[in-house]
């Protein structure tokens, strides 16, 4: 029996359990999101060193960092390092992209270690090992391709991206659309490259039942990828991502009628006044499906500073109702990241990921906040540090410049918090202390 | 003859000439803008280095620089280098806030260099100077104040910030309130201080005409400072707040009767659910005085990352309507900011600057992300780096991990645009090339 098969029998639920504890929620309120859809706890018990979290309504906005190797740089104990750095920076799940040398094996090593959810998108070694093989991509069979899902679920890989959206009818649209930036998608670039070429029908929408009976027996939850997610600012919001999206509003409904749990991936570059109107037709189209976001990057020049880009429409995206986060690094764009681009993009996506869950009202989000402002007016620097996202850097942060106990060096002696305390603190009431 | 008096006589405007060129608009909007108040020009006629810019309604949403030295850490070449970081990353701004060795000096060594407006806090300089020569910032008298502000406008600067709006009125509506954090604001605090040590009314608001008059004489704007702005998300837009922005409504229009450019501070710590009405209030209590918001920090807990959490308020305000953002590095709330956390501070201030000037539709904004995804479709990385926010840096990032010639390091051989263009590239109209 698989999680939802449990939910609805009655048996025992550990994974629920820990998530509604951790979340300080309700049992009853994550039972009920499971079973609506609107909640998913994606856990492949294959997946032994995992500790459950949950995606969705009413629950902390989550966050994932993106690891892997490609072709031009593949090192596997730097990939190990920047999953510790993901873990530690505070990531509540990794996915594996890896492209580059032995793409098995070096997922299996990441899992091992890996204690939050575990994603990858098994198109990607499909069509490296099609490459391998036969010479190229579009030699690729479908049962390659299932082959890849099966061999990934089995090594514990807790969800996956599949893009069953890009289908014929949906690059039939992009096509009459015209677009700055077709597609920028690795695996909806894959799959389409192998649609045209064969002149076939996707073989992960055509034979949908296959996959859903796979992610049945496994008990993965799929992620549903956007193949035609918006490239670029111009492209944000077309015709063409939103065939998709339609496509994977159906498939929603299938996957929930066989009981497996699904969400769904969106844009992308999206300019700051789309956002809303994106996480909005998400939620309708797709029945209140989890929303995965990258991004969204509110404009395509902040190369070097992405992560910035992407914490600006992720905090807005979260704020209107996505629920998990895909990060991105100062990197993106440019090169595949290393340690400290991993660092800054799991702090980036934390921020605006706590930013929107002070107003989405989530359980404990503001008294955060609260806390933190309290050791700060009291000139608590330990307290501060301790409160801080990553509080070893937040230390070293506070020494750079010199520091008198009771300030900071930036207004040093003439602190607003002093003198103020000095004339106003003794005859006024403060909220919380 | 002030700016404003030269646009109402018809006089010569070179600066509003030149604002009009740089900004790609017409003179006649912006001499619209300078008559309805809607948009300054600081630009003091002894600040020769200046290349005059505009703040306001239609134009490019501006970002400002704070640097200057604190009694723990004051290095006069270190200011200068902050200077030029700051100014080489594309701050349309900088603010001295020195409260550190000798103020007057460096003040003047900082303007002589600087290609943008100048601003400052002249209460600053008053109460150290007072604490210098009478042992307590209580002890300042309302001549040393407004001495300040002569003595930095006989150094040129464009715009000063003026805490008008902190009077006994605030301050009684501040202590009926109760806030987790009274006052954030230096100058806020100072004036507070000394208000309720010596029981009299703020100088700068029982002698507004005297300020108004100095700022006709040497062509100044104000900037009228929120000494009560929140400073922590639990105090956001309280009533002691929109008391003070009350008053600095009516100070706009006495301003304006004056002839005297005047443009309004902002908060500080908001969720990002009230930063869309602190921005329509502005405008309405007001009367659409450009507004400087300084973030707003969407959460309190960010400490080392905060010019990211400003950046995400930043672009909120700014596609509300703000006109120009302060940046926060990321040493606020730990320590005096160094070089490079000016440089990230300018660039995250931007991207939010820039990322609302695509919503606002300011004239040209779009055009630079699709050259930028033009650039990125055809792999054209020298393109990319010339058009990216610090071109020399974005060359950089490129090339830390190896990368072939037709893709990055982060897909390799595996690059989406190739596989794309290989299949779809010659079947599809695009849009613009």
């Amino acid at each position: 029996m698989n999680l939802i098969d449990r939910v609805k029998n009655g048996s025992s639920i550990p994974e629920v359990e820990l998530v509604a504890k951790s979340e300080g929620v309700s049992l009853d309120m994550v039972v009920h999101g499971l079973l609506d859809g609107t909640i998913v706890i994606p856990a492949n018990p294959l997946h032994t060193s995992l500790k459950p979290g949950g995606v969705g309504k009413g629950l902390r906005t989550k966050v994932n960092a993106n690891l892997g190797t490609s072709s031009d740089s593949c090192d596997v104990d730097l990939e190990l390092r920047k999953l510790r750095t993901a873990v530690d920076c505070g990531a509540d799940a990794v996915m594996d992209l890896s492209t580059g040398g032995d793409i098995s094996a070096i997922r299996r090593r990441l899992i091992r270690e890996c204690p939050v959810m575990f994603g990858t998108v098994p198109i990607y070694q499909a069509g490296i090992l099609a490459i391998d093989q036969r010479g190229t991509i579009v030699d690729m069979t479908a049962d390659d391709m299932f082959a890849s899902v099966e061999s990934h679920a089995q090594d514990g890989v807790d969800f996956m991206t599949i893009h069953c959206g890009v289908t014929q009818a949906t690059i039939e649209r992009l096509r009459r659309q015209g677009r700055l930036t077709n597609i920028v998608s690795r695996g909806g670039a894959f799959l389409t490259g192998w649609m045209l070429h064969n002149d076939r029908e996707n073989p992960f929408y055509e034979q949908y039942d296959r996959l859903l009976e796979l992610a049945r027996q496994y008990d993965f939850a799929l992620s549903l990828g956007d193949g035609l997610r918006p490239g670029s600012i111009v492209d944000a919001s077309d015709r063409a991502q939103f065939q998709e999206l339609i496509i994977l509003g159906e498939l929603v409904q299938r996957a929930r009628e066989a009981g497996v749990q699904v969400f769904i991936e969106g844009p992308g570059h999206v300019p700051m006044d789309q956002i809303v109107a994106n996480v909005q037709l998400e939620k309708t189209l797709c029945q209140g499906a989890p929303f995965y976001v990258l991004g969204p990057l509110v404009t395509d020049i902040g190369a070097g500073w992405d992560h910035i880009t992407g914490a600006i429409g992720g905090a807005m995206a979260a704020a209107a109702g996505a629920d998990f986060l895909c990060y991105v690094t100062p990197s993106e764009h440019l090169s595949l990241p290393d340690e400290h681009d991993v660092r800054e993009g799991v702090v980036a996506s934390r921020i605006a990921a706590h930013a929107a869950d002070i107003v989405k009202g989530v359980p404990g989000a503001i008294e955060w906040d609260r806390k933190m402002s309290a050791a700060r007016k009291a000139l608590d620097w330990a307290g501060q540090a301790e409160l801080s996202l990553v509080p070893e850097l937040a230390r070293k942060g506070h020494q750079k410049t010199p520091t008198q106990e009771h300030a900071c060096s930036m207004c040093g002696k003439y602190c607003a918090m002093a003198v103020v305390e000095q004339y106003l603190g003794a005859k006024t009431t403060t909220r919380c202390e």
